[in-house]
């Protein structure tokens, strides 16, 4: 039986790790925390998860977390950097859903997340939590850093071209949009029911910090791609991200020689599906699984291909992906107690 | 008085007329036509319009309009053009919400709706009405053709480059979304709540009807801008539409720069709001009004260009426009009777 | 030109009352006060109203509002009750959307809001404004105390029933539910869009606010009908609210002679609708206008009384009753520069 | 390895079966039917579902059926009385999710669904499935008539008062709310997004088919409570049921002492739960689960009892409930393979 924990147990993310965690019988969640929730009843701080009995919330303290085989960090930016490094020491395996260990490079980091860094040397180890392209360095990871969603969504759209090396110009559009689950349980004006319903936008079109996540990855694989253009919206929806990617190739490919090329690459992959032609993925058949769904189609004679990509952002963007790389990590298969079929309608 | 025609007055874009035109007193619906409903009292079939009295609708007959000033068609592709001419030879004025008399190109036209126009002579002369850049036009109109909400969206966010010639590269990047009133009101299982709440979906990733009358309105401006790249989505809300457009400049311009631009170019239109610096428009801000709202951004050191424009498709985006040409036609205000501030929240 | 003057202008109702009064040109709105957004342009805070020009949010200080001729309170409780009575004395007309004036018996408001009241002797002179029941009394008032939402749409289905004396039991059951924006524009978490997208939940259902609220105007009524049980409940949409209430009467009538006796009793009110035979009223029928509607049914032969009252609860439940009552004073037509056509869809 | 037979797998009912027995190694899904679909792949109709391989629909025909072990009747009115009584003669078990054996009155069944019954002796042998209620019963059963929706939410929070003699007056008001999915996949104006969203409204407040059978079952348990006033009301969301009701009890007892009563009842049932004191039950607690949750609360010194009942209508009110009873007749716990823990956000 495996002995996980759950830092930041309160959020939309660490409650979705429950969700997703708690139908297991190999592991038993030992500790949960919560700062504002300490010494409650997960059953009555959250009543639709009463069947986790009458287990309490705990501070988040490091000494409680050497008890844990696995700890996942479900917490806003800079509390994983803080507590990583004795957890880390002591053998216990981290899985960080924050962005603290996402980036190799730590002025990027600084920049883009505006402050300090303090733990560099584990943001070095930290391996990129994206089993379809780093499954090998997962399996032996201290600490694997989760992606973010839109990153998620994006790099398995634009992977498989990259991997060929056949995207020509220095730039590609990223046009993407998400649920409102994306900003989290957090209580702001901007973020309630009547501001939200019945509405749509763009935000942070001149900037989004998953944008320097997103290019630093792609530089790992490509040379040759040297910008991205990436716009975020805000859909009127709970759950649900789809990114449209549109780029240019160095040679022309139908949207049929396309599929073939994505569907090999994926072939292995449980969680990535590739539509059929003509077929474009909806949010809805992918809401509260781990499947990442991809269509393939081109305009003015195979000139820009078009990609859509879609997640559940709670699930792949985030909590699911996580018990991806523990399933890994333990040498299980990816999808192992993973829902596979889409909460529809 | 002026005497109004409504023929198809059963869809959203009818009774979004009705809404619109029943507050005015400067003008009597006279005729208000249905296939379904003949005969039946339209505070029957609509409850909330009560307001209009007993009125009853009519079976859509040429010889019924006759006696009105001006005519819209608020009908599926293909009826404006079978009954057009007669009324427009009797001095009737019409106003074409459908596609009919959008395209001058009529093997375009064909091509585009899979169908035999049968009415090329009008559709070489119908006005394409966008007042904000062909009010001239608009005013001794005989036949007007109500552009489609896309493009009212689309090309409002473009001409001001288009004008300056300053679009550089052969094709620009239209990511679209559209509320779901923009199918209509027609008894479709894809249009049913339980299909569209929760869920978000690229649509016609592949072609769409409003990609060539966006481009063919776009060649009147330009020789230089040769294709355009247009993908739309499916927002779980009833009203709104915005457009991101993506564009490469011939020279660096900053979006402060643009932005003085654009509202110069829009100085004298009441019915277009340029936002201020780092505002992205929202839907709900447009919605029930006649306004389209520009938000301009840049990343990359100014080297794409991105242009968030938002319209409530119903309105801007079909019967509020056909009512601001029936304005430009009447020597009235652009704005005369139509709503600026948005239905918030 | 009146002027008017709006106390806590960035929450809904605030922002409904300049929505409905922008309109129109025998008024000037000519304080509109904040504290959070002192000195701001309205159109910084609120983009989609910059049409009302470059007016700035004052601090809410007694002193501005000297100059007004009336004064509208769109505040949580306790703000109006501190600063009512040097403006009343002054001859400036008060129309309070909270609740501080709702009650007569300040024992029972103290002990409903738990909070001392300061201005007893206001309390007792206040008018409740129903306008369709206090007509004269609001016309000669000094201050009105404008109607909870939920006792409005209660109140406009119970009156005509109390009136003729033909309620037998001594309670009635009232099953409310109501959009989200009737919590108002705070930042909690239990308002989020993600909290109640998707969701549905009984709330209050052993005590409501408005239930004292209703069943002391009922009293007013009637001596026979004791007691009410109301349970509101949360509904996922914006604006609306429906009431049903269950009621016995003292002989039989059928729905059709109920129908008689309600339309003959609103006959002169033009805010107030009843359904034809068999129509249920639907919330968005009234979405955006000051209109209540009204269907009535029975079950069991006749034994059971079943009315479904809807409203918008920022209009008609909120801000358009202010306005309506506004117009009464005035000497104006009750629907003067209000919408009758709900915004559909 | 049981083989299972579902009728009319593409309606939403049928389509919540495959979710939900999908994941079960214990059984095979050998037929799936649909008159619509017949040849054609389930992945290529819902491709949501592309995880269930190649399997095709097939004609429903009763030939195809008599190698199943259980079949599920996911259809309208009207099919399974044709089709059921072969199969219960050679030995295949039913679980009907329609209405066809809902009622043993067969007179009543025809003035409710407004036709002639043509397998009375199979709907006097059939077995009502509320396994809460009638487990013993559901072992043995040949041919098992699972409940309606809104009878399932309604009975679970009835019975325990009626079992003990409890209720006092001779009616009960019952306040339903069902969201969208529970009227089906039907093409049907008045099912569109655009007709739904930001709305609510009563509907049948004279009639609903599911009065009867609420009714019916009551009788059952009780002479003494010998009316219900049931109104159904349509709620903007895909999936939850909720139904207030409002009752009288011949002695008075604290929300407390019916707690205790409550839990008692329901100490060994695994899908009901009763809320602690002063928690109203949400619909997105039980979303996708097949759990019932009951909050119990009073009004006017305990004089009036509420009880708020919320079911997933698709889980408990449909498919949820038929595995539920299928695990009942294979001996298996009530809850194998059905999930508890609600979705959430």
């Amino acid at each position: 039986m495996f002995k996980i924990g759950i830092v930041g147990g309160t959020g939309y993310t660490g409650v979705e790790l429950l969700r997703l965690l708690a139908v297991r019988n190999d592991i038993s969640i030992s500790v949960l925390t919560s700062r504002t929730e300490e010494n409650k009843k997960i059953s009555s701080v959250y009543p639709w998860l009463s069947f986790l009995g009458n287990k309490l919330f705990q501070y988040p303290k490091v000494d409680n977390l050497y008890q844990c085989d696995v700890v996942f960090f479900a917490t806003p930016s800079g509390v994983a950097m803080e507590m990583a490094e004795p957890l880390v020491e002591e053998g216990v395996k981290i899985i960080d859903l924050s962005a603290d260990f996402r980036f190799k490079n730590i002025e990027l980091w600084s920049s883009t997340y505006k402050s300090e860094h303090c733990c560099p040397r584990l943001a070095k180890e930290a391996v990129y939590g994206l089993p379809e392209y780093f499954r090998n360095e997962i399996k032996g990871a201290r600490i694997v850093a989760n992606p973010g969603c839109y990153p998620t969504a994006t790099l398995l759209a634009l992977f498989p071209l990259l991997n060929e090396g056949l995207i020509s110009k220095d730039t590609v559009i990223l046009d993407a949009k998400s649920g409102i689950s994306g900003a989290g349980r957090v209580a702001r004006e901007d973020l309630l029911f009547s501001e939200n319903a019945e509405n749509f936008r763009a935000y942070g079109a001149d900037f989004h910090r998953h944008g320097p996540e997103i290019l630093s990855q792609i530089k790992q694989f490509s040379n040759e791609l040297k910008n991205i253009v990436f716009v975020p919206h805000l859909l009127p929806l709970i759950r649900g991200i789809e990114v449209t990617a549109y780029l240019n190739l160095n040679k022309r490919l139908s949207s049929d020689e396309l599929r073939i090329l994505y569907k090999k690459k994926y072939v292995a992959d449980s969680m990535v599906i590739i539509e059929e032609s003509g077929i474009h993925p909806q949010t809805r058949w992918v809401r509260g699984s781990n499947i990442c769904r991809i269509g393939i189609f081109t305009q003015n004679n195979n000139e820009t291909i078009i990609i859509s990509s879609v997640i559940d952002n709670l699930v792949k963007g985030a909590a699911g992906q996580a018990v991806q790389n523990l399933n890994v990590m333990l040498g299980l298969d990816d999808n192992y107690g993973l829902q596979t079929i889409g909460f529809v309608p």
